[in-house]
């Protein structure tokens, strides 16, 4: 049996993605799109070829044994996913790589790794599956002696599941696949699936404050939280496990959204759920885009709570499922562990069809005796397969110096049309000034009754040397363009490094005083995520 | 027309509550259950016997205009609402009343009086409606030059409505019928009702984390805020509205539940629904105490998301509808602003007849075009009355020296059998051991996917002069026993000084010290509600 291995450069596993042809299919594709001739393809990097900085410290010899110096290592630890990581990969670039990553497999491990961080001035990176999309595992070492990434990957059990409760004791370095294969001997799923899923952790949700798959109530990692515990410098801090609280501010939530500054979360208790018995689904077509926002809108406040809802601009709609639509496709859906939704989705396709909506493929419903497959089929099926590769085309188009970029937000339903408006127009403007062409398409990953989530996809021809330059200032035009109209810089992405001027501007200047007054207590020597969140130090 | 004026020493309304025929009908029904051949009926307390001490304090001229030193004030705003308040207030004992009452009419009133507490080293408390039954606005006066009472209730507008998004902009002093009788030409409704509704305002709930009269889902007033407004003594921090967000932790949830030891809030964005159309409503009836808290955890865990889901065990159902049952009665109920829930009911229904229920009144149904009353009838309606006037009986109980009390807490589902058995056994012996007599039952407010928030109440024959010591050993022994079995010392009654140590045991220590650094930053003088949450003061 040959041992699959995480990709240094890209995403996923080594060797999967698109094969030859299938990577001239697209290039083919786009380049049609952008109306070029061909686009060229280069060749992925060699490890063989990456020269890495010596490492410039070296852990006590207490913990060698779960420490690596190893190139792959540092290499495949020095950034996240997102597309400036991705180029730099395939460029065989890393100018700051961590010097060492550390592996613990318990907390114990855990806390003698911080302490020796603590002690040589070393900067600690929680690490994850390492998907971050923002910037949120790379640091550039300024004013500390080292840089050491601690991979939460060896501790990822399931420690305890109370069926009562319907509830599991879940350690953080637990990735989504394996999560859910511990789970499902006892009836139960987490039922959180980011796109990230297969190689992200639930510490790195937890931390970042990750938006799963669903569309409406229990689907940010936040409210699936019974308790937490988190290791800091500082000592341990553990929540009580309680469904419901009114004890003061809650403790979990200063950790949520942390991002490895303020403590390293270790393990929590997270709230399952039983498996899916019974599901409906539709894509629904609308004439025009406006009138698919505001079938959005009627749904998404009429407390149905679907699990899908997403509505897909006319090009995502081709692009992704292949639907032809002038207007609007809305992916809708029901699922439940408990009883039939037909009378859920009968409602909703009431409320669609009073806005102009029809459904070209009618509703696909199947209950616990009937195959899951056939809520796989049609623009349902076709959009949820494309969902799931696409970070695997998106390593396929780095090749080809095609600029790819996901960019998402939430805001009020009033404010909703001018921010759509505003960051296509935005966008395609920069996209026309900075690269001659590019496209970018807008769907909805959740929707709240007070406003929708809107995710925004942006593909460009970018110039072979100069993507990340092209990319910065593409990114810098959205995120100016979605602040100004009433968004958050990130609905489900985090801050990271990347979102940090925009995340400033947005939150409130006394709160972010309030962190970093926290963070000088659990962290008084600064060495957790420096950057992140809370800085720079104070005073 | 006569103006009406709040009780300055009970609940609600001067004048309001049992009549002498209904007080004596009490006096004699309690009697009897605690075996007694009567109980005397105390005088009300007058307004003209109550003496202050002098003010130690006065404000400077420039808010001399919205101060007040009257007796009704300071007398009035000396408490909250708890038994140890209305004994108190019963007594005429004021032994540290505020110095001065500040009724600021808009934010740079607030801001004003802030500055004078900040200089003058005067301790400031926040102050809504008044309704805590925590300790929650009264402070001692130790280490501070005076007390100043911050009442909002001159700011209780709603200053804007966004139809769109279904969001209104609500000043933090607007108390819950004034809120309502605002949002109805809109159409609208914060659906957040208390038991404290009428005497309770915006800033109080958002300040303790309020639970509302709803069993799940939407219904503690965190998750109904889209943004809020607070002053601190360092500035104004003010929350973006976003129907979500991923970006960092969230800001609001650090003044949620701060009790007004981090800032006074002034305003918030909160969502809000549309006016109830559809209801069904079920009484239904189990053999045994266990099975009705079976079925309970199966419709909690159903998604079927409930509006009413109230355990009530046989006292309970016995003293509040007039039910006999051995084991216990589940008020269930279903609404929606937007369809019929006639599935939900009938699968709820299901649940419940699985694990032996059984409905003996039926299900009751209405729509827009039935007349409301409908679903005020039977055990449902019976229990809904009790639960409102519930605070005038307690003013009027406390004439007799009886005393009252509730103590509400949440637990994991695996817990809650023991928890439940220790929190009945400890009381009982505590009234049989302090009291010679009482009783005590138990209620579910709220129901979780993952626990219940059970809500208990004790009544028993107190002694005239000695009521607040034995209230405090009851008091004593039962937050021990919700501790010692997993439960939180709060789910919706807050934590003010009454449950401070407690709270203290049940909290994070680290977090304890984070929320003390983040007060120092907002509230670097330490004159905000000294006492609650975070003190003492560090260093």
């Amino acid at each position: 049996m040959i041992e699959r291995r995480r990709s240094w450069w890209g995403w996923g596993w080594e060797g999967e993605g698109p094969n030859a042809e299938q990577r001239t299919a697209i290039a083919r594709s786009l380049a049609g799109r952008f109306g070029l001739a061909s686009l060229p393809i280069a060749e992925p990097p060699e490890l063989k070829d990456v020269e890495l900085r010596e490492p410039r410290i070296a852990p006590p010899s207490s913990l060698a044994a779960i420490c690596s110096t190893e190139t792959y290592d540092r290499a495949g630890h020095s950034y996240g996913k997102s597309f400036r990581d991705i180029v730099r990969g395939f460029a065989g670039q890393f100018p700051h790589p961590p010097d060492v990553v550390v592996f613990p497999q318990d907390e114990a491990e855990v806390i003698a790794a911080l302490d020796w961080c603590g002690e040589a001035g070393v900067a600690a990176i929680p690490y994850g599956g390492g998907s971050s999309v923002v910037g949120g595992v790379e640091f550039g070492g300024d004013g500390y002696a080292g840089t050491a990434v601690l991979d939460l990957s060896g501790m990822g059990r399931v420690l305890e599941v109370d069926t009562v409760s319907r509830a599991a004791r879940i350690q953080a370095g637990a990735y989504g696949p394996a999560l859910e294969e511990q789970l499902r001997p006892h009836g139960y799923t987490l039922r959180h699936f980011p796109q990230s899923f297969e190689f992200s952790t639930l510490g790195g949700w937890l931390a970042t404050r990750s938006g799963g798959h669903y569309a409406s109530v229990y689907t940010h990692i936040d409210d699936m939280v019974e308790s937490m515990r988190v290791i800091t410098p500082a000592g341990v801090c553990e929540s009580r496990r309680l469904p419901g609280s009114g004890a003061g501010p809650s403790p979990d939530r200063m950790f949520l959204g942390s991002e490895g500054s303020l403590g390293i979360i270790t393990e929590a208790w997270m709230r399952v759920q039983g498996r899916v018995q019974f599901r409906s689904s539709a894509g629904v077509v609308f004439p025009t885009y406006a009138q698919g926002v505001a079938a959005t809108r009627a749904v998404s406040q009429s407390a149905l709570f679907p699990t899908n809802c997403r509505l897909l601009d006319a090009k995502e709609a081709m692009a992704t499922t292949g639907t032809s639509t002038e207007g609007a496709l809305l992916v809708l859906g029901f699922e439940s562990a408990d009883h039939p939704v037909d009378a859920w989705m009968a409602r909703a396709v009431e409320l669609c069809q009073d806005h102009g909506g029809s459904l070209p493929d009618g509703v696909r419903s199947s209950g616990p005796n009937t195959d899951a497959a056939a809520s796989r089929e049609g623009a349902v099926g076709a959009w949820r397969n494309a969902f799931v590769r696409a970070p695997y085309a998106r390593d396929a188009v780095v090749a080809m110096s095609v600029i790819v970029e996901t960019f998402e937000t939430a805001c009020t339903w009033d404010r909703f049309p001018e921010l759509h408006a505003s960051c296509i127009e935005t966008v395609e403007r920069a996209l026309a000034d900075i690269c001659g062409a590019g496209w970018v398409t807008c769907r909805f990953t959740h929707v709240y009754p007070d406003g929708p989530a809107p995710y925004f996809s942006i593909t460009a021809p970018g110039k072979r040397g100069s993507e990340i330059q092209q990319w910065n200032e593409i990114k810098a035009a959205a995120s100016e363009a979605v602040l100004a109209n009433g968004g958050t810089i990130t609905h489900h992405h985090a801050v990271g490094r990347d979102h940090r001027p925009w995340y400033d501007r947005q939150r409130p200047e006394l709160f972010g005083d309030a962190l970093a007054a926290a963070k000088s207590v659990l962290d008084s020597d600064w060495i957790l995520n420096p950057g992140v969140i809370v800085s720079p130090r104070p005073g």
